[in-house]
């Protein structure tokens, strides 16, 4: 267990702060023999990069990768480590600089302190910025493409902004449609619009708003995970709250099932042309820790972007009196949009490893 | 990452079955030189053991570990592990014998076949079953005279048994005093009656019902945990996921905040007589992945216990035919009550092997 | 990493100490639906039972382990953590009371009391003993039925004792014919009687005598293994150090290659009927970390054992003062032959661990 | 485990292969607040980088380091994973070409063709190149400096060239005088030149020879290990195998004890000022798997350099068939001096895990 890296047969180890001259992954055990679709993974590295729309931070970044390792002469991978740099650029230091004194409320700064002392690196916000969050779509990009091979396929929706939620998809059918692997994507597109106006809202007062994002994986071969420990719930997990801002996960129909009965929440089996299936998925395609051969579903949820413009209360550090804050700086008012395709890569890295160490 | 092992510094391993001769612990890495008060850990373990009461299988049991390695002569812990085993009695085989062809829905019976194939033990529900939680209470009751000598103490309450739901804690008060560590707590006693019925009433439909559990761990120090996959809601949770029928845990006020806005769940911080603290608890006692000095508060929640009496669908897998299968025996109607300790004991083996290491 | 247990998809966990209630193993992720040919585990736990001729200590012990877990109701293993339990009888503990406050030259108590303090079990070496290796002859035992099917053979030999060396196994052959799966298995009768006779030697004067052990493992694939820290050798030496008394671990020619030239110690490449091997297997069937198809061969170096009849200088660790040490009883005067099987058992227990996880 | 990287709490992966666009090492545990002294770190690379002198291969290397993480604006460690990057220039691609059909004897060339097929990136040895060992010779510096902190000094030398064997130190006196850290350190400079001799020999003859390295470590203080897998011997060992050539590691007189008798090698306590030693150290500051408080010392064999000018004989993969290899270019006839640095590092970085980790 490691605070930067994940995973045993494939691993990901991320580095990088977001004012430090680069940030990047070294990834492990990657199957030698593989030419990477690189056009695959700029589309997919895209969805999450800034700047692009309304709802996000207007910093630009250049975030293409450099591969410093793990290919061969012909750009193959090689079985050794992929390791792949993103330069930061545009980095505004004089904007934070303040900031190790004053911990902003919501943010990682006190806890940091606490932890690291006055040397962690507060500097938009060090390593605990969203901006690490690159590393891990390059590295999910990579292992979708593994997945896809075995017919695994990985897509989130925008589960809810606010208080406006999208509508539930089925989790049934193993070829279900994806969802457009847009940047707002979304079941029902007029409740993407109430969402997006719930951003707007927030961004116009100045403030941020929480949502969800519901995750559908078809394809998963059944007998992958474990009972306790090696449940697919708890290894899915460890890497989803890895993910800034995550504060809940639940699998399947979780909450509903806490506050029901036993015989609204079995799911029947049922068998169709000598498969065998149930008949609704409320488990979210998971028993005893070990998927049943249904699509896996699970949601995420974020708390609101901490970064506000209103005055909040903090403590100066050095004198351990109160005081006033106001953050500067144009901020995010909602992560998830831009989350959406790291909760894929996310996914997609631990059920890499699952299935290549015969989980 | 093990199905039956977790933590690094202080290493819990569980083995056995419900129906194999014993199931038990092996804890590595408990500090050497302790004197376990053993009337603790049984009075813990009782809160757990079924039998008792109106809400719990009648099936008894006779669960006082023997300790079997791990202490010298004068019975202080001498830095060996420490295995202890609870021998299996009172198992009557034959109620079992037919399922292993036949799945229970919401069972891990279907996925364990996935997995293991037709040797997997299905008797009594064989590895997956809930009595394996008896020795994650046993080595939970160590951690905790360990964290009690830290000053950290951990206590559950019954926080919902399907529509009821409990008071909520402040979470702000170190000191908070504990909830009865009976076999309900709850914070309001009216709520906990009224949780009494909707399980009562779930059984005499034949029905089980869900619920949640939430924990609040006070005295951690700031500082413990870290950034992204070392962060504690991943490190809680890989372990929370592992007690069965949780599908679902939640950090702090996590559901909430994901309706909600930045402005409303900030934690401001503050401070009196140089303790800087926060004036709300809204993350739980973690930002950024790491302890702020707040009490821990998560909540786990429990789906409904998948033995139900009433006639429900399946597949006997020989033929791949659809059938009806109805489950004999009697069953918890609902296992919120039982698994308190149980939430208690996964957080101490956690937080124990988190402050061992120095995370 | 642990103290007490080893592997990660097959992985084992060793408990117990020499006056403990029992020793034993947990053993997870052995493959669920094998029957076990629990004849030749006892058998081969036989060749390390103690007792049974001269070069041995007198101590009886009856070894037979009980399964306490892991095995279905027709003895099938099942998937989960097999738990084999050995109960210790004929515990002499007032033979060691003396020990812990003046540690005995060689042996593990003056460094257990720096690490454990005063309370680690003295009583026959506790989890030092050479005792707590019967556990890894049973795991050994059972991972061997699994490398059996996979057409791998591990067998070792007594290369020296003291002054004597075997003649030295040409480890080209891969259908090479094992040595007597005895109790003093050597390649040259003749060396092994005057191996004999130096063990004898040693008793005689109340001394010991250290020696060696070369393993040689047929049938291992080419492609196991890896670069760097997940090369064969380091992750073999990781278990074979935790035998106590090894010293040193040498793979291949390698002691004489320290001292040799390039030309001399290449194996080259030939070719016959299509299957590729080298002339010569200098290497010990290990390039860059990884097998390369040809039979694997080490040799593990044991110092000789510390419990001799002479009066040695240690201190009294209270007063820190000086002072003469006889130890009582009997000892083994070598350790060597009772290894052979621990040596067979740990490479056993690495390279299933290896294969499974695909490494 | 894993192939690339090693430790639990300081984790060092490695990345990069001979003729990637660059090599490097993400430290992962590096406590935060340090200035590094990176004068002291590049003097400590410069030992093991090629191309000043007689005895090692002529390709230039400009090794210096770029960091790309792990520091805050004052250049202080920050408690973020540490990424070091060292480019690579120089590379002349063409002399590897052939390599790949044909492999070298006593190279890794075959070994890694069957793990990772044909894509294996054989230009220069690719991750199997001894140039991957300055990554670890700059992780390896920056440990120590954190244990220098805690008085710990190591300190190797050359202890065989082929037939020449150096003094032996006593490795009673902690406050043992260092090695000349410089480029081929013994200690008997008269060996040394003998040596030197015995290369240059064997580069006249376009021969290599191998040889050995005893690495001590003083002011580890008594305590730090454990019994069996948890081990000094095997966790060094890890890390010490996991540096190219190496093939036998040995532990205090580990291989002499192995020829002698217990009256020998027994080290006898004794006690000044207080202070608890022994008289000798042929268990070379280990027992049990704990160190003893006195200085540690381990001998590593390395085998002689496999590229060599002869005529060798190997087989080309595609069809199968035997043939007469010539290798190009020039090579080191031993990779003994340069390899003094890497085994001082490697040292550095599994004690200094260790010690963080309180093993």
């Amino acid at each position: 267990m490691s605070d930067n890296s994940i995973g045993e047969k494939l691993k990901v180890t991320v580095f990088g702060q977001s004012h430090a001259p680069g940030i990047g992954a070294v990834i492990e055990g990657y199957p030698s023999g593989r030419q990477i679709d690189w056009d695959q993974v700029s589309a997919f590295m895209a969805r999450r990069a800034p700047g692009q729309n309304a709802w996000s931070t207007t910093r630009k970044e250049a975030d293409a990768p450099q591969i410093l390792s793990g290919l061969n002469e012909k750009g193959e991978t090689c079985g050794a480590p992929i390791c792949a740099l993103i330069e930061n650029q545009n980095t505004r230091s004089k904007d934070y600089s303040s900031l190790l004194h004053t911990p902003r409320p919501g943010h990682a700064d006190y806890a940091a302190y606490l932890k690291y002392g006055e040397s962690w690196d507060v500097r938009g916000g060090g390593q605990f910025s969203g901006r690490l969050t690159a590393p891990i779509c390059f590295a999910g990009a990579l292992c979708m493409q593994l997945l896809k091979e075995k017919g695994i396929e990985i897509s989130a929706h925008i589960a809810r902004i606010g208080s406006i939620q999208d509508d539930r998809p089925d989790c049934l059918d193993p070829a279900m449609p994806l969802y457009p692997a847009d940047r707002f994507p979304v079941i029902n597109p007029e409740k993407g619009e109430a969402m997006k106006a719930e951003i707007e809202a927030a961004r116009q007062k100045g403030d941020s708003v929480g949502g969800a994002i519901r995750c559908v994986v078809t394809g998963v071969p059944g007998g992958l995970g474990g009972p306790m420990f090696g449940g697919l719930e708890g290894r899915l997990s460890l890497g989803l709250f890895g993910i800034p801002a995550v504060k809940a996960v639940e699998f399947g129909d979780g909450l509903a099932a806490a506050s029901g009965h036993g015989s609204e929440f079995n799911d029947s089996f049922c068998a169709e042309d000598g498969k065998i299936g149930t008949r609704t998925n409320h488990q979210g395609g998971i028993q005893g820790g070990i998927s049943n051969g249904m699509p896996l579903h699970f949601t995420v949820y974020f708390k609101p972007t901490p970064s506000i413009a209103c005055a909040q209360r903090s403590v100066y550090l050095p004198t351990g009196e109160e005081k006033e804050l106001i953050i500067q700086g144009r901020h995010d008012p909602c992560v998830v949009p831009r989350a959406v395709p790291v909760v894929e890569a996310m996914a997609a890295m631990i059920l890499t490893d699952m299935i290549l160490q015969g989980a």
